[in-house]
């Protein structure tokens, strides 16, 4: 069926028909604006990311389901990098007139699928037609106490530095994709990445982290995040960081960094912080009841931007290829 | 200065460096997400609405400034059509890489402009590459006590159906614009709609409204969605139809309805609202405080769809062209 046929309201009805209704939701889909009730105490976080095609996915590499199950995960990944709990979302789209209505069920499906996972519920959002390209924008909010927010800029000289999971996936993933291997851990990580949604809010509800961020841009680019806005410095040594075992060292050709895709590779969605080294057995604790392998990096310092330390202790410079961010960090 | 000079995090900080602090907002632009204090006892209201290039508007026509100020203006005015004081907004803006920065200036500007007028602050947002056109995703977020909300599925039979301003004006200003004039009062309705921000909370403070919308999609049809919520029907009096001084009758050539554009034409955004007639004066006082035309232009009826009556109470026809979503009405 086209778009054309079921029209604006028909494509907002059919995805309407698959949210139930869900606790604290007083006013959903379909009216000017929903409403919702925010739990006595809490903070509400709201966060928005927008795809564009082209740019952010390819719809030759991404299946539907897929699609639909990122453009959630990028948001609520940005929630638990708050130590928030996600719990509504809305989604926009603008939608070429050539997909088909099947593309959005799919689409829809593996969004709605994601949110059932983490018990978010669609609350509203926006479909409109688009010259050219595929563009989702999703919007999700979600709580927490307001002392147990975590920013981006609370890191302090001594605390370790830890990261959830394993780097450099994800790029590998899209390298894969784009050189027509369309399966395997790295390129599912790339298309399917899992938010940190139990790992943040768990670190959070224990008071752990005092700065956090997910890895979106790159571990080098989003640690410039945290040292920006913390004021401080960081060591990182490159022996340390966590690489996957289906993740092979790349060939080393000429101007081939091989360290290039765990360091500024980005779309990991791990969760990056920082944390008093007291507080590193309980971190750990969180992490082994999760199943969620946990890493410390490095360090921060009181300044000296940030450095990358190789297994000798010599200074790793990274080729400048692909480090957008990391020139005004250092 | 062209965006690639000047990158994403440097935008950012071009926009965010315009943004004062504000009360209720714990964490603003530049973490993972935003933090805000929800005032106590209110539901959160919230809508998104994305704008893209080529179907929503012509950067032919749209002087930056006041493409920012309808990128918010259209939000508020969701806000506004349940009763809502909007607090925070987010910005999402996929960027042509032609476009320069002076654009993006000017464009976030007009939009500040618009946003302090109305006591809202920009709390996040994302900004990323589009391949082709530039597409705005605005999510705005407001408060009401839950008893205030007003939604679209609240009218009772008896009820009378009003509306604020005068309707048909943005769509003459659009047509305008197509035929190269650019100045005037419906060339800036449609351009510089003023969100009826005020005019919605007031009259949701005092209860008055028992279901309301803002005029998008034009009267017929946003009229039909209240009657859909409501299971109700309504007549609407063609004579009581507020048009505006300015706006002339269109000739009426083979097929030119010249009802076409105050019946069906979108993007108004004024308030359509039903309340019982015991509401009547206190309604018209609280608009005349504020300086809004105020038009009674029908009923709420149990049952018969939407009627429109000529002034000799013959049932009128509006042409078909245009009216999308009018036969699913009737």
């Amino acid at each position: 069926m086209k778009l054309r046929e079921l029209g604006e309201f028909g494509l907002i009805d059919r995805i309407a028909r698959q949210v139930s209704p869900a606790p604290g939701v007083m006013i959903g889909i379909g009216d000017d604006a929903a409403a919702v009730e925010p739990a006595a105490g809490r903070v509400t976080l709201v966060t928005s990311d927008m795809l564009t095609e082209g740019i952010h996915f390819d719809l030759a590499f991404s299946p539907p389901e897929l699609l639909g199950r990122k453009s959630l995960a990028v948001n609520l990944s940005d929630i638990a990098a708050m130590g928030g709990n996600p719990r509504h979302f809305l989604l926009s789209l603008a939608i070429p007139s050539h997909l088909p209505v099947e593309f959005i069920d799919r689409f829809s499906g593996g969004l709605l699928a994601l949110a059932g996972e983490f018990g978010v519920t669609l609350i509203g959002g926006d479909t409109c037609a688009s010259r050219e390209g595929l563009v989702i924008s999703v919007t999700a909010m979600g709580e927490q106490l307001p002392h147990l927010v975590v920013s981006r800029g609370g890191a302090r000289p001594g605390d370790l530095v830890f990261v959830t999971g394993t780097l450099g996936d994800s790029a590998l993933g899209l390298r894969l994709l784009r050189e027509g291997i369309s399966s395997g851990p790295a390129v599912m990580k790339h298309l399917d990445p899992p938010p940190r949604v139990r790992e943040g809010t768990a670190l959070a509800g224990a008071g752990i982290p005092s700065a956090m961020i997910d890895v979106s841009d790159g571990l080098l680019a989003d640690l410039g995040h945290i040292l920006h806005l913390s004021g401080t410095g960081a060591r990182i040594d490159l022996a340390r960081i966590p690489l996957s075992a289906p993740c092979p060292p790349l060939p080393a050709g000429p101007g081939d960094d091989p360290y290039l895709l765990p360091l500024a590779g980005g779309e990991d969605y791990e969760l990056l912080f920082t944390a008093p080294p007291a507080r590193h057995g309980e971190a750990a604790r969180l992490m082994e009841q999760l199943g969620t392998r946990l890493s410390v990096i490095g360090e921060i310092t009181p300044s000296g931007g940030l450095q990358v330390v190789a297994g000798d202790g010599t200074p790793y410079r990274p080729a400048s290829s692909g480090y957008n961010h990391f020139s005004s960090v250092n």
